[in-house]
Parts: C-alpha cells; sequence; structure tokens
C-alpha cells in the first residue's frame, strides 16, 4: 500500500447517473436538499445533472436549475455530464465548473448510448473545446473526457486495451484536461484495472487521469477501488444508496455505494473531508423524495463498528 | 501486487457458517448434494458441519454422516468446526481432514458464543493437541486455531492488535498446526487486514498463517479478499449465496460470497482450480432446499460477462 494517497476525493455522481437510470422524476427542491446535505457531510464534488434533452431525459430536466443553486454552496465543485455540444454550452450558461462528455469505448454502445460513432464524438469535443477556449478562464470548465465501457461492453463483450489507450491519448490531443475511466457495465476486476490505468497513464501522463468511475454489478466494485487507490487514482465516483447504472447496457446497473465506499476510505485512515455518521444520515433525503426506489449500501444496514471514531484497528504496542 | 500467488484456495463454508445461522435445517441428503455439487465445480475444501451438541444447533447434527460422505469425495478436503474437546473426538471418529476451534480475541463474546474464559479454551485446545498426538499421523486432522473476533467485536468494540498476536503465539505454543484470522462482525477494513496478518506472520511465522475468514458485513468482503491476497494469503473462506454470519454478534450476517470471489479471482487470472459457470448452476441446489432463505451474491444476479472465458481484459498488443 505504499502508493496510498492520504486525500480521496469522493465525487458523488447519485443525482445525474443515479437519478437518470430510475423511473421516479425527483422533484428539484428534494435534489437541492440531497445535494446541500451532501456539501454539508463534506463532499466536495457533485455531478449534479446532465445536459440531454428533457424528452430524452425527463428526470434531469432541471439541470441547469440544480447547478445554478449548487454553485451557490461554498467549496462544492459542481459537475454535469454533456452529451455534446450544445449539452456544454448549456452547462457553460448554466456555470458548471466541470464537465465530462461520455466516450464509449465500445463503438455499438456509442451508437446506442449516443446514438454517434466515435468520429462524431470527435467532432463534438472539437467543438467544446473551441467553445471553451473563447471563453475567459475563471469562467471556463473544466473538461474530462469519459472513457465508458472501458473494461468490456455488454454488446461487444471484450475491449482491447489498446483502444482504449489509443481514444484516451486522442481525447487528449484534441484537448480535453482529463480523461476517465468507465467500468459502465461492471465487468472490472482490480487487476485489469490496475492494468488498464497505468497503460493509459504511460500514454497521456499521470496529471490526465486521476478518476475512475466504478460500478458494483458484480460486487467488485470496492475491491476495484482499493486496486485503482494502489496505484495512485485519487479521485472515486460513487453514488448514495448505488442508485443508477446504465439504461443502456442491461444488467449492468449499480455504481459502487458512495456510503459503503467511505466507510472503507475513512476506517482505513484516508482523508475524504467527509463524515461518515453525518453521510449516512443524507439518505433519509433520497429515500423520503423516491419511496418506490431501492437503495443499496451494507454500512447503513449494518451500522457503523462499536466505538468507531474514524481509522480503525488498535495498532499493537498503541493499546 | 507484486506479492500475488497464483494459487489459491477457496474454502467454502457454507454448509457449517452458512447453515448455523438460519433457522431452516437442510435435509441431510441436501447437503450432500450441495458438497458434491461443488466439489464437482472444482472446489477443494468444504467446512461440512460443526461437531456441536445437536440441541445448540439442530442445523448440524447430521455433521457426522455429512463428513462421513464427503471423505468419499476424491480430493476433497473435509474440514468441521470444533468447539472443545468432546468436539474434536467426535471429528477424529468421522474422519475430518481438518478440525477448526474459534477462540474469541474478544473476552466477552468468547463467553457469549463458547461459554467459556480464554483460559477455558485453552485448557480444551490442551486436551485436543494430546488427543491428536495419539493418534497414528495419517489419521491425525489438521489443528487450526481461529481467532474470531480479531478485528473487533459488536459487544467489546475496538480490540488491540497486541491482543491478537498473543493469542495467536499461545495457541501456535499449545500445539496448533495454524492459527487464523475471522473477521467475524464485518469491522475489518483493508489496512487494519494487513496490518494485522504482518504482525500475526511476524510473531508466528508466515505458514502459520495461511487463511483468512471475511465477512461482508459492511460491502468490504472483496476488498478485504484482495488485501489480503496482497500480503501473501492463499485460502480465503467463503460462502454460497452469503448465507451465515454469527447468531450472537447482532448485525454481523454475512460471509462473503463465494461466487462473487470466485469471479473475482478467476477474472484476474489466480487459478482457483473452479469452474466459475458450474459454481453458479450449484446455487440451485440450496435454493430449492432453502426456499424460506435469502441467497445473496452480485455476479449470479448479473451473470458473467459477454463473452467471458477465465482472466479479463485483453492486454495491450495481444489484441
Amino acid at each position: 500500500m505504499s502508493e496510498h494517497s492520504p486525500q480521496i476525493l469522493v465525487s458523488e455522481v447519485g443525482p445525474r447517473d443515479g437519478l437518470q437510470s430510475i423511473k421516479s422524476i425527483m422533484p428539484t427542491e428534494a435534489k437541492k436538499a440531497w445535494i446541500a446535505a451532501e456539501a454539508a457531510a463534506g463532499v466536495r464534488e457533485i455531478e449534479v445533472g446532465s445536459f440531454v434533452p428533457p424528452k430524452l431525459l425527463p428526470q434531469l430536466a432541471d439541470t441547469a436549475e440544480i447547478v445554478a443553486y449548487a454553485r451557490t454552496i461554498p467549496g462544492l465543485t459542481v459537475a454535469a455530464l454533456v452529451p455534446n455540444l450544445k449539452g456544454a454550452e448549456n452547462a457553460v450558461a448554466a456555470g458548471a465548473h466541470k464537465i465530462t462528455l461520455p466516450l464509449s469505448v465500445s463503438e455499438t454502445h456509442s451508437l446506442k448510448n449516443l446514438r454517434k460513432t466515435h468520429e462524431q464524438v470527435f467532432e463534438e469535443v472539437r467543438g467544446i473545446v473551441e467553445l471553451l477556449r473563447g471563453l475567459p478562464k475563471d469562467q471556463r470548465p473544466h473538461f474530462e473526457g469519459g472513457l465508458s465501457t472501458a473494461f468490456g461492453c455488454t454488446l461487444e463483450g471484450p475491449v482491447a486495451e489498446d483502444k482504449v489507450v489509443a481514444l484516451a491519448a486522442r481525447l487528449m490531443a484534441l484537448g480535453c484536461d482529463e480523461v476517465g475511466l468507465s467500468d459502465t457495465t461492471g465487468y472490472a476486476n482490480p487487476a485489469q484495472l490496475q492494468r488498464l490505468i497505468r497503460l493509459v497513464r504511460a500514454e497521456v501522463g499521470e496529471q490526465a487521469l486521476t478518476g475512475v468511475h466504478l460500478h458494483n454489478t458484480r460486487g467488485l466494485g470496492l475491491a476495484n477501488a482499493l486496486a485503482a487507490l494502489e496505484v495512485g487514482i485519487t479521485t472515486l465516483d460513487a453514488s448514495l444508496g448505488g442508485l443508477g447504472g446504465c439504461p443502456f447496457a442491461p444488467g449492468a446497473s449499480g455504481n459502487i455505494v458512495t456510503e459503503d465506499l467511505v466507510f472503507m476510505l475513512d476506517s482505513m485512515g484516508f482523508d475524504t473531508g467527509i463524515d461518515v455518521q453525518r453521510l449516512l444520515g443524507v439518505r433519509r433525503i433520497v429515500i423520503e423524495a423516491l419511496p418506490d426506489e431501492e437503495m443499496y449500501g451494507f454500512t447503513p444496514d449494518a451500522g457503523l463498528p462499536k466505538g468507531y471514531h474514524g481509522p480503525w484497528g488498535i495498532p499493537a504496542h498503541a493499546a
């Protein structure tokens, strides 16, 4: 564990990835309460919505209002997903601090998810980079290219690592500030994840890959998170209550659970800035606003260990 | 991951730890079918029961018959739990290949679980060692002392690592062949687990600690398994469908799920000897025999990745 970094950014994606994957529509006021409560618990980055046409995702139709609200919370990085240039324009107008455009490594998945070939997505990336470069620096959001289905695709099956590396390089060459790796389908394992992180970093540089987006579809979510930390990843996406997944990848539901991830990191001695107990309390807001949706998570059910107060374990000779 | 060992022994504890924790009693014939099917899927060690008074655990009253049956399966190591000398005598008579006596690091838990102080447990250990030494070598089961609540106790809270190390040393001095570390309460985290494994091994030697028994109570089960592998642990207990837990540690249910563990190991390239697809098929036997019990596991729900055939991922330049 020698490569451990003490400070880890847990990026909450529930208001985007969670809410886009369920049928219920969360009222705007409940979203604001959720975001405010998580920020108050110490969460420093939240992906609050997606700038997609409301017809496609009515659950996220209020994203501009949510971004504007979230920006009023001191210290919070407000992130949003954008599927194309039009979305990026709306995100910039709303004032998002960070935008992520997904590029599916599997072109089959790309066609289903964004209805675009790789070349068509690159065209959007070019347009977004041009847009951002025309903005004053202090109004320019951080632009991430998110490589989805990077660990395999429910439609294509295995995905060649060469292809992931090449697409990451292409996104950086086009002008992205950073790339991210997404286990959209929950296929990743710790060995594969470490290998791919190293390969991509060898190509684009360490600073250009700091975060991963993991799912818990096959129960390996936290093991993968641990593996990512070990090779120097410092940003981990997670969703409160494990809400979410990918509606176009059947069976591939289930972001890693923020509560379980934060408990793991906190008990290991990582500094997330998050108060676990307060974070657990945030669930109530989501459960009350979405009474028909299932919330996941083991730590919330089991509770914190008896006598828990941060880093866990009594090291030898310290007792 | 430089400390990885390619061969990992997954020890199935469902027929003991799983069945002792539920109200339903599995018929003897179903137990035999379960054990035979798991062995046929490639599982090489199964803890098939516990030699406790049938009044206490009627679910395991047929343990002697199950041990005798399991011994007829070629290549299978037949393990059993024994709470005391009397249990060990019965295990020897039945022909168990391996016996484990639990010693709870938390004396409060020991009194609740085994109704014995540490000193009283040591007396039993002495008696068992004497019994085993009187047997011909080829009839002598491997004798493990299992340190339960090693990572914290639902009654006492944190547990001092010094204490775990001292008890491990004591068990080895009394004549155990090996010790094991059990996260009975699901409190362990990867950092704590690696630290404690190293501390205990520094005291008793690497060969005297090769296995850990993990729970998934707070969702960290597979992350902990990964952490254990990284420091050289080669035996991991797991329970099919995550059946089981500890009836005397409230809220502390949930062994790690054999199916998810084997999928993780297999996809990472570890040699478990187990056919994942066949293993998934074994669930049906347990579900049919225990229609009222909940079975856990993510991989069984999600299925194997599309195109899955062992070690997953297409390494760069190999595609």
